[in-house]
């Protein structure tokens, strides 16, 4: 009897089916050192077609599979729980040329943000999502979790920029669609359906996706808020006046702490202050007098501190995006990712303390994120062996605020036993009968999303 | 034995179910003339509850339904085959207080996008879609076709207005997702997958709509240019230099003629034109200095003429809206709404002409369109008994220039024959497995959007 892997080494080569454990370990564990299995074994296609050929091998053979792009997830949906195959997409990684006509362009599942990033500004042009882990995050994974950031506010989520895809079902069969027409209107939107699925439904291999022109003039303020209500006010002036808005992020006193040990970085102002805020402009010719404007006028601010050239963006981004690495120097969080409406979010942020305080004292919870969406990511550390009621507990309240369970990081395993608190029965049971109908076999990351 | 009108008379009471012939006759001929056919009856529920029972009705009498909005679809997806249950959302037509600090409003399906518009302005913002059919087409058609029209550059297509909806299936369950999160990351997007299925998969009954800043400050541009490259060589400066445009659209002399004698129209131009391009730009200044620099500076314009009034904007808008009644009455046309890569744009423009004439010499065509999105409505003039000839030959013309066969109208009856020329086999199947899981005894617009 031919086993599994004899299937799969002719499809991808013997030197890409990693069996040994040494070999198997980088990807069995995610990058918060929660999520950790065993992969049957781990799987390194560089092609539609070698993806098609895996797929097949482990359709036959009945062998579940999960997928892996950067291993940036935060949820637990890119490593297995045990015995799966690991289809890592990373060798999918190449790059087509720009077309400058349409600021479109076709890469691989398997490109990092960054390369992405780099090759739309060689063209003249931006991509328009950018986030933290640009180094390592792929555009796949990025596809599949549907992925936010720091820049939806301008440009919308990573299914905005996604004009067509090719992905392979767990029958093997392909779907492509990467024409990459502005507009077309001839049925159901399959690449919507699959962009934010988080693998269950199909492995993208290929993306088309919308570029955006790289506005080369920035302007950031890091701005000293009381509070939540005076962040709003804040954020409701800047997005009635500032046209050019790109960004609009907050932090509060903990996380600056955090950053400020981790990172080295001197306090930003003399005084302490409730919230921070962070806004960026980005156009054509310097947006900096418009920031200027803004914050002169707007009775909110209390402090800021402005910058333009590269240096200075740097130094006051860096109070935001050392967030994620500085917390997760300090512990292993418990790594929520919820939003709210705007209007929830100061009671939100308010109650938070005590609902974790209620299950574990000793917890520190630190929100960040993105202001202009409701969006916190909040982490909460020391949580000892309380990590799953501190969740149900969060999770609860943010529910009880008209909240989401996941705002950008998807569902994954972490958060599938709480769908039912962002998702009603009926919507459930219409995700349940399309996976049926794509995957009849619950091949595709079996346990992700959907509650067992 | 109780008949289906008499279970239906209850559920939305007895003067809503419309038997006769002269009270059914209006809902059961479209805009065109070209698609028309007897309901069993005309439903007119009020509210969601009441769809339900009707659609719960329906499904116990193994009958068939057809969803109706404004019914201003060019492609006969929401008139009846015949013999369906006509179920038309014109009173669903309740509009909720906007949400300033969200940016957002939740409407039913049967509210007209003139009415949404008016209520957006009256907060101060205002609705990313706009279309010559605006003051009857309604949100609930909008969304199940995915509709485009003049703004689709700046905002998106209809699908990017759309935050959540309520949605009844085939089986009686209503899918409600208006809670309206900026980002909400819990699973398949049901939203996205309803928008644009036509009404095959669910029957949209309220939507939570994004809306826009109101940007008061208009002005835009008629520019005769040489034709069709010179008309793209325009947009790409305009793409380039106006941060502000919003839509820009072209016409031909075949089309300015007959929208000149329809509308008594003067000629906008001395001498005449290979194309017309319409540019506007909107922003909270007046932007006429932009346009001006522009047009100085494009050596792609031939003449131009600008306003920035509001009968200025009428009166320039007047030469591309009046292009569907002028030539509705010219006669009945077959209609195609096609779009190309912007490289292919020039090539199918010039090929058009012979194409149709090889079907049938004394037919005309009349492109005009979106020319930001390659996207040009055809309209075949006197092509006789030879509708589906010319039909089959441009759409064929358009595939080979790597096009679609719908733009923004759907696929609808009309085009269903030809969804293998924008679709693959392997979308096909995929799709027609979902329309499968959602609607299994195949009750929701049969006949529409996948060939029988």
């Amino acid at each position: 009897m031919t086993s599994l892997e004899d299937a799969l080494r002719p499809a991808v080569g013997a030197a890409h089916v990693l069996v040994d454990d040494d070999l198997r370990a980088p990807y069995e564990t995610d990058w918060t050192r929660r999520f950790t299995g065993a992969a049957r074994c781990v799987v390194r296609p560089a092609s539609t077609a070698e993806v098609v050929a895996v797929v097949r091998a482990c359709a036959a053979a009945g062998a579940p599979v999960v997928v892996q792009g950067g291993n940036t997830g935060l949820v637990g949906a890119g490593v297995p729980a045990g015995g799966e195959v690991l289809v890592s997409l990373a060798r999918l990684a190449e790059v087509e040329p720009v077309d400058a006509v349409e600021a479109q362009v076709t890469v691989g599942a398997g490109v990092t943000l960054e390369k992405l990033q780099t090759h739309a500004r060689a063209a003249g042009l931006d991509f328009g999502v950018d986030l933290a882990a640009r180094s390592s995050a792929t555009v796949g994974g990025m596809i599949a979790t549907n992925a936010g950031g720091i820049r939806v506010l301008r440009h919308g989520s990573m299914r905005a920029q996604v004009v067509g895809l090719e992905a392979v079902l767990a029958d093997g069969s392909v779907l492509t669609r990467l024409g990459g027409l502005a507009k077309d209107n001839t049925g159901y939107d399959l690449t919507q359906l699959v962009a934010g699925s988080e693998g269950t439904l199909a492995i993208v291999t290929r993306a088309r996706l919308r570029l955006v022109p790289l506005l080369p003039a920035r302007a950031v303020a890091l701005v000293a808020v009381a509070g939540t209500d005076a962040a709003l006010d804040l954020l409701a002036a800047a997005r009635a006046e500032l046209a050019t808005l790109s960004a609009a992020e907050i932090f509060y006193p903990e996380g600056l702490d955090l950053v400020r040990s981790h990172a080295r970085l001197p306090a930003p102002f003399d005084g302490p202050a409730g919230a921070y805020v962070v806004l960026e402009c980005a156009a054509r010719t310097d947006p900096t007098d418009h920031i200027l404007e803004l914050l002169s006028s707007c009775k909110a601010v209390e402090d800021a501190t402005v910058a333009s050239d590269r240096a200075g963006l740097e130094r006051l981004w860096a109070y935001r995006e050392a967030h994620t690495e500085a917390i997760s120097a300090a512990g292993v969080p418990t790594k929520l990712d919820v939003c709210v409406p705007l209007g929830e979010l100061t009671a939100l942020v308010a109650e938070l303390p005590a609902t974790v305080a209620r299950v574990t004292p000793t917890a520190r919870v630190i929100p960040f994120g993105h202001l202009n969406e409701g969006n916190l990511h909040l982490n909460v550390l020391d949580a000892g062996d309380r990590s799953e009621e501190v969740t149900d507990a969060v999770l609860r309240l943010v529910a009880a605020h008209r909240g989401t369970i996941s705002s950008e990081h998807g569902v994954g395993r972490a958060k599938a036993p709480w769908l039912s608190l962002s998702r009603t029965p009926e919507e459930i049971g219409a995700m349940r009968r399309i996976k049926a109908a794509l995957d009849p076999q619950g091949m595709l990351n079996p346990g992700v999303l959907l509650p067992g």
